[in-house]
């Protein structure tokens, strides 16, 4: 759960009036504030260590001492204690931020949101949009949004995602965009994008490599991400950009790699372009195809690029990509609104590798079958470890971290299992993996 | 291994002259300077996750992306090759920091090391001093060394450090101190305190709680971090404050509970204090035992808790345990030299509880016993959760992060085996655990 305070001006007050443990109080723990009654009935607590030999399971050790900033020693005692904390204690150990008698709980908390609502920048009149429900089209191994395709091949374990571009350029004013409402294109492809993440992390297991490609005509990609960065402080462009973030921010935390094929015809500019930052590698194809007639591959980095779309680390793609390199930071700016083919992106450093024509089908399918026959749990590791350079947030430590360490990985079957590769060493047998990712 | 250049002064230089991979890489990648051969035959690598199913074993993958900043994209691929990367891409990619002829690499490693040699606050010409080996006693389950008694109690599954104080005054000048060398009393705790570390880490698994006692003069304490604070810039002195600094560390990522109990006759004065900082609880008794004629307990802040013992994290232990209350530091630090008791002790907020004599043998009894009945595993995940709020760092997250995720608990027999706790949950049987702490 991201933390509430991150919602674009929504805040959740939690009115705690009974015993309230373990994931009761975990998604207290992401409100924006605690109140609890009084009373020898009401306690917090996170029972996990005592009864269940495990960790509070969503980031609530993390949120207690990061976020709650609950000194470690009583942060300790609060963990091994199966009856949890109550009254006096819990506030001033700041377990919670309010205390009230019992029969005042349901007045303080309706006062305390009504507070919070009354601090937000959400316009208190604003004419909703009807969010209509999705319905992808699944025929075999395709799924079609209006937006997006899904192609699944099981064989290589792959799933291409096809973005496609507006078909038309934004509305020109405000209005406009309001009454497109959610078939406004970057907000049906964020929701579309979001369904099929989604989906695949809960249903598609084993499905360990996502390719992005994307098709469409990249003046129009620009076009709408100036008509939202002209609009942003409207309120449902503001939502707009607040749910690409999020879905972004999925990408950087989903247990599959990601690889962006960046082809004649593509549109990875702007905010399209953030798919390939977020991918583990991206290849771009250098010069045009035989007997293709389409200008060669370029894409083009947009002000949203450096400004919209933090990665849960606090930095965007952009500047963790560069960390160690602010110069190549400081180019990027200067390269805004230019179009950039293989080689200039390649110098840019915003792609892997730029193979031509020639090398082009050999090298994606010796990536793609190359990641196939790999450990799927030492991949989560790995790419967890190099996603998140730099500077540790509340929500990297919860969100981009778990998966990063590598004790799981050790005491998993495929690599200590009787058939696993850690076993297999040296015997000239390769490991045989459990290829569901985690 | 803590990074070289943290080593007050002394630095290391890796020459790479032939296939460099998995541990020697990770050797290579914690030294100050890589230099390698350009030749068909040099390379460095990781191949863990191709061949064998894991991660590289000690921070690889983090040094990479968060010390030399290699870009997320190239050590995504770089971690995926087997044989690994040689010559001009090598350097490109920032794996390494200078490429020489095959025929110049001695030559060229050797210059760099004289270089970095010449830039160091280390005299060329200290006269040095002998470690004399250590040579603890061992009767039955006690250990002593001169400073500091270790006693093993099996059935509760604790070891009883007690830190002895000084005996006498520190030498009144730098010579002197020069002149006790080895037997220095910081120098000589700071190495006992680092054996016994190290001794129950390697040998006693089962052993899960640490208690920490002292017994001394206060004064005499004090007056020995005075004269490390005086002379902080004489290499003697500043290796001892840098040993302490990392034993003090060793603490904070031992996977075994910490517990400090402060009782009457006890020296926790400022060096001495980070053993109570460092615990995950603190117990102070407070008021005097009757018939022990001994004043209270007392503790003591000094300047040396504030700036010379970081942990992991960047953060003196103490501005970690106050961070979210920056003027409970101030605070903290206006109380500089003054004795406190128990009462104002707690309400500093420097100890966790202040029970009195009718309370105490029954709240630590049952601290030691509940800690002794809960999953290891568990246990481990937690402290280290807890103990390391705020800023991450290189450090913190090659050291103290490794065990704080969860997923790794989730999948050990303790939680999830035939007798374990969460398979047992609700069955009325409590689970049964593999004491030993990983």
């Amino acid at each position: 759960m991201e933390d509430a305070s991150k919602n674009g001006g929504l805040a959740f007050v939690c009115a705690v009036g009974g015993p309230c443990a373990g994931g009761g109080y975990e998604l207290a723990l992401a409100c924006d504030w605690i109140v609890m009654a009084d009373d020898g009935n009401t306690s917090v607590s996170l029972p996990e260590v005592p009864l269940l030999a495990v960790l509070p399971g969503t980031g609530g050790l993390t949120r207690l001492v990061d976020k709650r900033f609950v000194r470690r020693d009583r942060a300790d005692f609060f963990c091994t204690t199966e009856e949890g904390v109550k009254g006096k204690r819990a506030l001033e150990w700041r377990l919670v931020d309010e205390l009230v008698p019992r029969s005042r709980l349901a007045v303080a908390a309706r006062a305390r949101a009504t507070a919070l609502a009354a601090a937000s920048a959400r316009p208190a009149d604003g004419k909703g949009i009807r969010l209509t429900p999705l319905a992808p089209l699944r025929e075999g191994e395709h799924i079609r949004y209006p937006h997006l395709s899904l192609r699944l091949e099981r064989g290589l374990r792959t799933a291409e995602f096809t973005l496609l571009g507006p078909e038309r350029a934004p509305p020109a004013d405000l209005p406009g965009i309001h009454a497109e409402g959610a078939s406004f294109w970057p907000l049906a492809l964020a929701r579309e994008l979001d369904d099929a993440i989604l989906h695949l992390r809960a249903n598609e297991p084993e499905i360990g490599t996502w390719l992005f490609r994307s098709v469409g005509d990249p003046a129009l990609v620009d076009a709408v991400d100036r008509a939202l960065l002209a609009h942003r402080g409207d309120w449902l462009v503001r939502e707009t950009l607040l749910y690409l973030k999020r879905v972004l921010k999925r990408l950087d935390v989903s247990s599959r790699t990601m690889l962006a094929l960046i082809e004649p015809g593509s549109c990875f500019d702007g905010t399209l372009l953030e798919l390939a930052l977020a991918s583990d590698r991206s290849y771009m194809l250098a010069g045009a195809r035989a007997g293709d007639n389409r200008p060669p591959a370029a894409l083009r980095l947009g002000e949203l690029n450096f400004s919209t779309y933090p990665m849960p680390n606090g930095l965007s793609r952009l500047a963790s990509r560069f960390l160690g390199e602010p110069k190549a930071l400081e180019r990027a700016r200067a390269l805004i609104g230019r179009s950039l083919d293989a080689e200039a992106a390649l110098e840019a450093g915003l792609v892997t590798f730029a193979p031509d024509e020639i090398d082009w089908p050999d090298e994606i399918r010796l990536a793609i079958e190359e990641r196939a026959s790999f450990s799927p749990d030492a991949l989560t590791g790995m790419e967890a470890s190099l996603r998140f350079a730099g500077p540790e947030t509340l929500e990297s430590k919860i969100f981009g971290r778990l998966s990063a360490w590598q004790n799981w990985i050790f005491q998993r079957p495929n690599a200590t299992g009787e058939a696993g590769a850690l076993k297999r060493y040296g015997s000239g047998q390769r490991g045989e993996f459990d290829k569901r990712r985690v």
